[in-house]
């Protein structure tokens, strides 16, 4: 950040009175730019013991397989986001369950979440940043070849909690490395 | 927003290519300044059968009572945050369990969450923007003077789960009203 996004003036980043990080405040109109993570949400859509997997079309890991997840927009609740991104990843439409799983990816600032869902028919296809859309038994999950860390990690809980027969909420970080 | 933050130029307000929504875009550089959620992180901070209250000493709802939390920064994690915003607030430090509650507040576009917690010892005060730090009963909470919707859903949610003898993950929305 550079410039004002309120009135454009040059910004500086100096710690605001009574707070104890550094801001980017305007010298002009006084703004201050607060940065703060960003929520990514997903969707673990089931169709009887399958799941959907989504083949990136976009960088970053290009190419690579992940669940359709996508930043949450503003004006949307989360399990919203999660349909929609499903919606727009896969053209895939799903019922919502339970939230699965919080990683927190604090080198990237983002907050991922992911929803358990049942996919409601197999009326679907790749969308614009998707390459493929395919369903995966346990035994075909590409897990050299998925795309974040916080979805292998989803998918470990994921298997792990079927055989146990209870799903629970899972929350984990991932600490720093070069994949998020 | 007006201006690029990137390079000072005003931004208009379109929809980008293969995108659905409106976005501020940089007429000069092409940047897209997306806006997104920001997540609010609290602690529900119990000392036996009491819970730990601040009373607020800025706006909004000056003056009324709310579970410590504010708005997560980057580079942390969200137990980090509910931590983090137990000190600067209650000057109180914590153990933290379990989350417990996720609010989504579409029409402010912040999603709240909060964990369970258990105050380490007695010794807390006010922080700068508290006007008063209380351990309650639950016949002592001051349900009329609660700060936020997203505050009295998670204490119900407790108190209901600690009747029944089971905590568990609550998901729930708040719907457009003037208060959130």
């Amino acid at each position: 950040m550079n410039f004002c996004s309120n009135c454009g003036a040059p910004v500086s980043l100096r710690i605001p009175p009574g707070d104890s990080l550094p801001r980017h405040i305007c010298d002009r109109c006084g703004s201050i730019h607060y940065q703060n993570p960003r929520l990514v949400i997903g969707a673990l859509a089931e169709w009887h013991e399958r799941i959907l997997l989504c083949r990136r079309a976009i960088e970053p890991r290009y190419g690579l397989w992940t669940l359709p997840a996508g930043f949450m927009e503003n004006a949307e609740t989360t399990a919203e986001a999660a349909i929609r991104e499903t919606l727009e990843e896969a053209c895939a439409r799903i019922e919502i369950g339970d939230l699965f799983s919080l990683i927190n990816v604090p080198h990237i600032n983002q907050v991922h979440l992911v929803y358990r869902a049942r996919l409601i028919d197999l009326d679907f296809c790749p969308g614009a940043e998707t390459l493929e859309v395919g369903l995966f038994e346990e035994s075909e999950i590409p897990w050299n070849e998925l795309a974040f860390r916080s979805i292998s990690m989803t998918l470990r809980y994921f298997y792990d909690d079927r055989r146990s027969g209870e799903y629970r909420l899972h929350v984990g970080d991932v600490i720093l490395s070069s994949q998020p």
